[in-house]
């Protein structure tokens, strides 16, 4: 644990664009476990994203027990990288987040960051935001969870650690594993985290003349 | 933009845990013009992203036309920051970018990440997978559009630049700004981009007991 502790907290996290740049999607991981202390930091990390509202409307489970990886790679048409990482992180979004903000308020009024009058505001315009959204809360709260993702996946690759973005699971079966299943929580996203065993090539991207466009859809960003 | 760029582009960026600390979510930003090298790079560590089968199904444009930032500023509530930055970016999704994959099968074995039995299994198992999304087709779309957002806006954060997530926007009108109405596109974030010229306070989070769990939702983990 110390040995792994000093070659990612005691070293210089990779610089953001180098971590863009080096992360791949790796699906074989060594047994090796990650240190306490560094597990701590990237979930600090995690849930230092920012979310709608700051609703922080994610539900975050570490999957690291061996019974609940061998479940959760079943719902996962058993991919390895689940049980070969020592943990998993299962991004669920909890769509009804909103409508329990007095800890946040709390919290924020406490640090400064709002006043009263932010708070009163978020009051009245939070409710009517949401029922705006209708059939789209969830994919509102699924943003917040693959943000948060997002940022766990490149905190662990600044600290020598891999990861991969799961889409390949059945919702319904995830939520079994993680006892959510009377629950209206939706899963955004499965990210196994770990030391890569095995590296994987860049498939490469497409030219910005596809998807990168300047003020209109179809106006090609020259760059 | 020479300034602009030795400020930027020179300097050693921010490591990935300084960037994730330091972001906040800036609501004005200076009239500054980011430079073109430099606007560039970010245009490439933000298409850099992971998406679901290397679709890259994102679909990215650059609002920098003043009578363009203007009706994108209506189409979301006249929020003053998509006025004061020199770029918003438009994140769109294409839940039918799974059909085409033509040119992103030929990129990657080009590079050599992919051989030939690979993209025989993805042309067999994307149909399957995307006809099994049904009615999610959209969310995982927008979901990879979500995380090249992320990646864009700690690189630009990790080169001195602010950014905002935004999801206050009425969806139809930001299409229509972007020339997209007749399209099957989603739209996922809005993400300005610029130098600062207020700081924001971090509201804070809450403790890991309330959304960060191991192995179950509902055993706290401890850190």
């Amino acid at each position: 644990m110390t040995q792994a502790l000093d070659r990612n907290l005691q070293t210089q996290p990779l610089d953001v664009p180098s971590a863009i740049v080096q992360r791949r999607a790796i699906k074989n991981f060594k047994p090796d476990a990650i240190a306490p202390e560094l597990l701590r930091r990237l979930v600090e990390l995690t849930v230092a994203a920012p979310s709608s509202w700051n609703l922080q409307d994610w539900r975050i489970v570490l999957v690291q027990d061996e019974a609940q990886k061998k479940a959760l790679a079943e719902a996962a048409w058993n991919q390895q990288q689940i049980l070969q990482a020592p943990v998993t992180f299962v991004f669920a979004a909890d769509p009804n987040a909103w409508q329990d903000r007095e800890q946040i308020n709390q919290i924020a009024l406490e640090t400064g960051a709002w006043a009263q009058q932010n708070v009163d505001y978020f009051n009245s315009a939070i409710p009517q935001f949401q029922a705006m959204l209708g059939d789209k809360t969830r994919e509102y709260a699924v943003k917040d969870a693959v943000i948060a993702a997002t940022h766990l996946a490149l905190a662990a690759e600044s600290f020598g650690l891999s990861s991969c973005f799961m889409n390949g699971w059945i919702e319904d079966q995830v939520k079994a594993v993680i006892g959510a299943s009377d629950t209206d929580l939706a899963i955004a996203v499965v990210v196994p985290i770990g030391y890569a065993a095995d590296p994987r090539g860049n498939p490469g991207r497409l030219p910005f003349s596809n998807n990168v466009f300047v003020d209109r859809v179809g106006t090609p960003y020259e760059g």
